[in-house]
């Protein structure tokens, strides 16, 4: 049981860009001599106060910079927060894209999208195929997660053998597929695993995630108890396993499905496409045909589940879709839980839904794709690494499984909390983090990538807040105000009602500039503007109590 | 058992202007002929899209129109979302305001901040006591809730007997006072009650909600297990009983105890005052003295368990707090269970606490004040109303009780789901809506109230998506650009990486104007800035996808 790194061979840097104390957005480069490999390019969503950010995507400078040693993306699963960032990551660091069969059909139809499907090489792994990265070496292990085809790493570096879980959770009966490889595991704890790099997401659950087959009991319950509604069912768009299930249970009780909602109907196209997913025959149909069957013979799958504010369900709630309207003879069944953050917008549907008189299911149909903390033991236990690496979570996930690693013997000083843009470099029989490189958010809105940074986030804040007072003055050579101050203020007060403070704010910058000028002659038209700024500022903070955002404008004129 | 309206009365009407279809902002006119009272007068909190508002009072236009019939106030207890308007109302509507003697005193402290002490009368009320308010007579009934001094309501109209629960839960072993008075609630179940308006919270969780004196037992776990470590609690600032709980506590296990955050010791203050708080000697200390202790003896009992971001134990987490340092040899205990909707700022600073070294208890060390499904049947069982009308509650909540008031025997078309604004009228045999007045949020921002409406949050929203662009310009008698168009931005995009993007606005801005000018000889001003903010606004979408406030603004010359 070799577990020592090597001394004479190159350093082995692990060195995470993002997915370390968030949830999402994960991304991790591996690197040795002149070889860097990247596990996963997901997707970050942004925060409450990321205000008009679509989208966060991660800072991958130290890639871009080092591109002639990377080798490409090994994917571990076709979630979001695993590749969405891939279109526009893959445009700054085109390099081969390596992942299972249907990871890789979503990747595809994702590239498709944007017009990006030419440019990229991809390559379908097996399970238990190997693939080679420069100095490294990259064997797929089969997992359960929450989407079929889901990989864990093997990685074989100069300095040892890093397992690297992906996102998994262990079960025994999944529905699709085989159960996670545990043999596999256990051999190449055998043979002597470095460094285990873990999923967190559940490590501060006890015991075990149930099979992704006991939801089928619970919606054959379901379907039973409803057999007079219609049946909405909401979940992740991209939980094949779950829509095979309410497609099996419809099938049993001689209902129609639909499938509603861009991503899934995406996603589910793909999964049948590639076999992932099976359908008795007749029993999918067109949205549009689901009116020619009695109400409480159908069924509809949709996107929504986490309240998302323009998914199908959300406009199904609130009467702006069009060609689903809900009503007493329909019951909404979440398979979801929702996600932290969501509560609220999740409790807004549930309300817009009983008002429409339509019944809300509450049944617990919906389990974890992650491991809890059993089978986080289970995993050490299999492959009792020297070094433990805790990954996608918070810091509070993060640290919820450095606990199990002291728990199952990894040393103390062998378990690393490490925060995105850390370097962790492993060398011989040393271990530690050894720098740090750029890292962080790059936000999208819109069209734009980059282009919205902190001080327009912090704009956009301040303004949110309080709103805009907008000075613009005329002024001659003179410095003479020949037209102006015209004040111009939006989501400040209303300004109807605020005349009066309207018109001592015109003074006020009257008087402002007198004064200045009293004082020196020829001063910059920037440091009046300051000026301006700050006794108006104040001015409004005293009468009002609010900071809007202050912005005098002045337009010269001979 | 009388429990038919009297058809030769006036009419009962039944208004609630807050606190249906919401959770908070609890008020409710009943009017009888010229008597208007109003139980409860609650502040409610800005939902996520109200941009920079403070908080939201209830429009209350309807009875300042009645003000000549309004007799007075009857404040069910000490909570924000019962009493937090009262400021904000009383300035408009100043009658006395009756209430129970830790109620009163809370109000109190309230008025004295708002320089109002002197202008309202106060009248303290003892449970089993009946006040006249014009054509009622109002009788304050002993509950449980989670603050002390918590009341119920048998209104007596010409109509019949109206029961209020206020908040309540049933608690046979209450901390401080004597269980709820269930007795009287079975004498005028007895008498006849004509309509029940029932805590709606819990209504949708099945069984009892457990004693307050559980929590005891916790903390005593709690504090067993955590010897060699200072205590930090953060619980509710008006859960006078769990302080107690607390307090207790620590003087068991030799602790010394400070409070922190505003509203907790004003609280505390005031209970303690009124004998609702009763401290050993020695066990309660100022916050700045504990340093003379060993930390190990010494427990802080803080605001901020929601994960309010100006809160203590906000400020403790990000390290902000000028007296309470967090780190390695301390333990903080959530008191508490988040409100939906503060869950992501609760693990916030979860994970904050955990970076500083400290240990995070999620031991159960929480029950909730509002009564589960249980005792709502049993409420309804002593009272037996003929009318039903859940309240405190959001849609679902209503819905949930609606559905136990029909398993409890009311018929179903006497159980009415109102929501705020609704007129609700008894008279005779007779019940029914009837009509609906002006009702719905004020909001409160800064020194203002009223004064951000519809039209200001909308703009704020807007600014905060997507920024905002204002394009200013000189133009003179002849319809000449005589300066600009400068252009400046917001919130937009960072205009260093955007100049050509800019170049093209200005060069469509002067195409726009001498079309304009082409056309018309003499356009107004407001149809030209019309154009330039279409023509823009258009342009900018169609290269960025984003729509950012544009506003023209053209300064006039001669």
């Amino acid at each position: 049981m070799k577990k020592t790194g090597n001394a004479d061979a190159p350093p082995l840097r692990i060195i995470p860009l993002g997915g370390m104390e968030q949830i999402g957005m994960n991304i991790t480069a591996l690197e040795c001599a002149d070889s860097i490999m990247i596990i996963d390019c997901g997707l970050g969503f942004p925060e409450d106060d990321m205000y008009g950010v679509d989208l966060v995507i991660p800072d991958v400078s130290y890639l871009v910079e080092n591109i002639d040693k990377v080798k490409g993306f090994v994917i571990t699963h076709g979630h979001e927060d695993h590749i969405g960032a891939l279109p526009y990551i893959l445009r700054q660091l085109n390099v081969p894209v390596y992942a299972t069969k249907l990871t890789i059909g979503i990747i595809e139809h994702k590239l498709e999208e944007h017009n990006m499907l030419d440019l990229v090489t991809r390559k379908v792994i097996t399970f238990g195929q190997t693939i080679t990265l420069g100095d490294f070496h990259v064997e797929f292990i089969r997992t359960n997660h929450s989407i079929s085809d889901a990989a864990a790493l093997a990685i074989y570096t100069p300095q040892g053998i890093i397992v690297h879980t992906g996102d998994f959770k262990v079960d025994y009966t999944p529905i699709y597929g085989d159960a996670i490889d545990l043999q596999r595991f256990g051999e190449l704890g055998k043979k002597g695993v470095l460094a285990l790099m873990c999923d967190s997401t559940n490590a501060e659950r006890p015991g075990f995630t149930p099979s992704e087959r006991t939801v089928g009991q619970t919606l054959n319950n379901i379907f039973e108890a409803q057999k007079d509604k219609r049946l909405i069912v909401a979940t992740f768009a991209s939980n094949v396993d779950r829509v095979q299930q309410i497609i099996n249970t419809a099938h049993r009780y001689g209902r129609k499905c639909a499938v509603e909602g861009r991503s899934m109907v995406n996603i589910i196209q793909t999964a049948i496409e590639l076999e992932r997913l099976s359908v008795p025959e007749d029993t999918l149909v067109d949205l549009d045909q689901l009116r020619n069957y009695p109400q409480e013979q159908t069924v509809i799958i949709t996107t929504g589940s986490q309240g998302e504010r323009l998914a199908a369900l959300a406009r199904m709630a609130n009467g702006t879709h069009k060609k689903v309207m809900i009503g007493p003879r329909d019951a909404i069944l979440f398979s979801s839980h929702p996600i932290p953050g969501n509560e609220k917008a999740v409790t807004k549907i549930t309300n817009e839904i009983f008002q429409k008189g339509a019944d809300v299911i509450f049944q617990d149909a919906h389990v974890s794709g992650h491991a809890c903390q059993e089978e986080i033991k289970l995993i050490y236990a299999l492959t009792r690494p020297k070094y433990a690496i805790p990954v996608h979570g918070e810091y509070k996930h993060l640290k919820a499984q450095a606990k199990i690693a002291a728990q199952m013997g990894v040393e103390k000083d062998h378990i690393f909390l490490l925060a995105s843009g850390d370097v962790f470099e492993i060398r011989g029989d040393k271990a530690d983090k050894a720098g740090h490189v750029q890292s962080g958010f790059v936000f999208v809105d819109g069209l734009g990538v980059g282009d919205v940074g902190n001080v327009v986030l912090r704009d956009r804040q301040r303004l949110a807040d309080d709103g805009i007072m907008l000075l613009a003055l005329v002024m001659d050579g003179e410095n003479r105000v020949v037209s102006g101050p015209e004040i111009v203020t939006r989501g400040f007060v209303y300004v109807k009602e605020a005349d009066e403070l309207l018109e001592d704010i015109h003074m006020l910058v009257d008087d402002t500039i007198c004064e200045f000028y009293e004082k020196e002659n020829v001063g910059s038209r920037s440091r009046l503007k300051n000026n301006i700024k700050e006794a108006v500022g104040e001015y409004v903070w005293k009468k009002t109590k609010r900071r809007p955002m202050v912005l005098p404008v002045i337009m010269d004129i001979d």
